[in-house]
């Protein structure tokens, strides 16, 4: 009854982020209320006195996440995560969270309430209400979808359109950090599935393994720039990677850009396991995503102002539209950001 | 490392909404912008002139909807409008529409365009802007997460909590039809998969067929409701079926019911198809689900007003607490209504 043809389009052949450029390109904004739609990290709502933003994630099982070594718990407080980062990243703060799961027999209560328990400890943390969600059967694997609104005062928001040549290119905290973690784990599943007696070695490891299974939100860093009056011209959460995510605000903002790779910040754990894995840091760094970390652009001026707040690093600046988004090696070479291709 | 234990809860002792309720009996709601959380159809958030609603529902392959009957196209106007339901049945009106889809490599980009293609006539037909969302792999079937968000004045929503002894019982429509068509659909689907030489023969069942593939929402009623200055003292979307959605109006409630099953409206297609497969119309009627009709109570002062709406139907009438959820038969035999088990 549906065809599958032959002349049809692969998925791969559009990316991501082109599939939903793709997708999205004929919808029409007819509700007043409806200040931006797709192509940001959340929707924007007019709602009166502030935006309401309103993001939805979903998180599939075997793609995002492997039972063997997700807790539940963990598992609930990263989606909420997730879903709560695009919130920030549009400058606002969350105030509910909705969460849909679609659930096989194979779970028991117990381990619901394990997420649910872990989903909960992340909104407090963050200052939201779980206020919503339903469950639903599953045939196949967990399926996780987390709805989270939050607002933000109207002239403190932020997109990804925005960057301007020159602009500081700035990173909160450390990257790929989450991707060093998932290599530990999945070499550690690896050696559990071929002997169900070994126990897992995570020792000395546990910073790479807590970002990946456990991320936090720089919500501190967030406040600072506000206490500052330092609104950042654009601005995205690291989620799929600092090249993919680096070029979304590119792309968005009409301009390209430079980044040194000598100035990605990185943690020594990081670096350790990165030597331990033969693979060079800047991989991650750049490719790893799920880091949410916060990416921004801040006009050049405030540069003294940037530089006083500890946990943000300047790796780069934007340049005109039609130069190009590079990266430039310690010894100068410039070498062209690629984005991922179809992944997850 | 996650461990599976025997003494655990299996799913099925508590059902669907005992799940949430259970799940979500110790969540606590901080912020003072959260007016109603868990166990209505949306999450409630008062955003200063009118309330702002949320509600977010996950449709899995296999579970909601099976490809081999149903048309991309179809089934992204039938995702849409349960999502936007749920604002309806809060009295609600909806402005945005947020989709997540979950897609394997076997989803060409024109499938996806036909879904998104049914997905925005739906928002069209119904008010609202499709403004946002997210695709991501999926190692099993097609994961569709959709999220409605809308408004309503905050003297006319409308929840499941409210009703009162005396009040009546009305339905909107006619019940049992999505599940008639239903019954067609999947006949067809074992003929073709016996034989795929099979053209599916759908010939005058083409409104109990469309009620389960492209099913709308009473939304003329409502307005008209609203035009008569009725509210609802309580109201909620026949999703799960008659009996179920009505036990949840009546638990929130602290009520009973008595609902005469000779006062149920079902079409006579709907009988047709019944008496085809030996099923008592009624069954499909109280249990079917999907029908997306209104289920609500108004005083019994109403009675006058109401009767002069063509497409609702009063079925029964609230009863005190404690005098249980009965189903009437023609020969005056009470029946006692049962809720669904853990379905989907």
């Amino acid at each position: 009854m549906n065809k599958r043809g032959d002349n049809k389009t692969p998925l791969s052949d559009l990316g991501k982020y082109g599939l939903i450029d793709h997708l999205c390109s004929e919808l029409k904004i007819s509700h007043k209320s409806t200040v931006r739609g797709v192509g940001d990290d959340a929707t924007v709502i007019d709602n009166g006195n502030r935006y309401t933003l309103v993001s939805t994630d979903l998180l599939l099982e075997g793609i995002h996440f492997n039972l063997i070594y997700s807790p539940l718990k963990h598992l609930g407080y990263k989606a909420v995560i997730r879903a709560m980062s695009d919130i920030f990243a549009m400058n606002g703060t969350p105030s509910q969270v909705l969460i849909a799961l679609g659930i096989s027999s194979r779970f028991f209560v117990e381990d619901l309430r394990e997420f649910y328990e872990g989903a909960s400890s992340a909104c407090e943390k963050y200052g939201a209400d779980l206020a919503g969600g339903d469950t639903t059967s599953s045939l196949t694997g967990l399926t996780i979808s987390v709805t989270a609104v939050g607002s933000v005062e109207k002239n403190e928001i932020t997109g990804r359109a925005g960057a301007k040549p020159n602009d500081l290119i700035c990173v909160t905290g450390d990257l790929g950090a989450a991707y060093a973690g998932l290599q530990i784990l999945e070499r550690e599943r690896r050696l559990f599935e071929k002997d169900r007696q070994i126990k897992p070695d995570l020792g000395g490891n546990e910073y790479v393994i807590g970002r990946q299974l456990k991320p936090e939100i720089p919500a501190g860093v967030l406040a600072m720039l506000r206490g500052k009056k330092i609104r950042p011209s654009s601005m995205i959460d690291i989620t799929e990677g600092l090249a993919s995510d680096l070029m979304q605000i590119c792309k968005a903002s009409g301009t390209g850009c430079r980044v040194f790779s000598k100035n990605i910040p990185t943690d020594y754990e990081t670096v350790r396991v990165c030597e331990e894995f033969n693979i060079d840091p800047l991989i991650p760094a750049l490719n790893g995503g799920d880091d949410f970390e916060m990416l921004f652009t801040v006009p050049v001026e405030l540069y003294d102002k940037i530089l006083g707040i500890g946990e943000v690093k300047v790796i780069g600046h934007i340049t005109e539209k039609g130069s190009g988004n590079f990266l430039v090696g310690a010894d100068g070479t410039e070498v062209e950001l690629t984005a991922q291709g179809w992944k997850k």
